[in-house]
């Protein structure tokens, strides 16, 4: 084998390796998704008590749910939004599939007045490690 | 001193007692904001690779930065979402002190087409533990 060949052969295991590298980072990220929910304000106390059930079993219970974060607008209490973090989109998809989510959805579904769900694509999650 | 008196001040002492307990519980509830910007399609890359920087050496100089995470839209790549945990409130206004983040004000200013700032009030913050 020549050197000319080597070296070619080389070029290729290469790049197969950067491809390898840029597919594992990648793969790294998670799935984020946001939603955007307004809340009918006579039943916000019974929503706020059945979503917060439902978070907390969906990250104790659901490997794939790596977090999912709750706030309402400061100046609109009745708007409430979501930032989840899912490890990838089977996650979420198995997430929707739950019996805790399920109860929610069944549970709070007279209780929303419009929901909104955006779909992402990460840019960076900087957080403290805790 | 009567058993009256005595259960009288046991109720005082219970209710500061209980008092310190919820404020407590409060005080560890993180500050929260949202921003949502809309970015120069031209200068997505750079506005981009300004905030990472911004954002990694938020989380890692300052003890009250908690997280910062941005994402983009699916549907409209130049749409930026920031959900931002702060340790409290002054946390936050440190934070837009710091030189970091002016150096990123400053880099961006002509980047960005829109702002909208958003102060939350947490529901629940449900997250694995890393």
């Amino acid at each position: 084998m020549d050197a000319k060949r080597l070296t070619s052969i080389g070029g290729v295991v290469l790049a197969l390796w950067l491809s390898g590298v840029a597919v594992a980072q990648e793969a790294r990220m998670p799935y984020v998704r946001i939603a955007e929910l307004e809340i009918d304000p006579a039943r916000l106390d019974a929503y706020k008590a059945s979503v917060k059930e439902e978070m907390e079993a969906s990250v104790r219970v659901e490997p794939g749910v790596l977090a999912i974060y709750a706030v309402a607008e400061k100046d609109h209490p009745t708007k409430v939004r979501f930032f989840e973090v899912y490890a990838d989109e089977a996650a979420y998809n198995s997430h929707r599939e739950s019996p805790h989510f399920k109860k929610y959805v069944e549970t709070t579904k007279d209780m929303i007045k419009s929901r909104k769900l955006i779909e992402t694509v990460p840019i960076q999650l900087s957080d403290k490690k805790k």
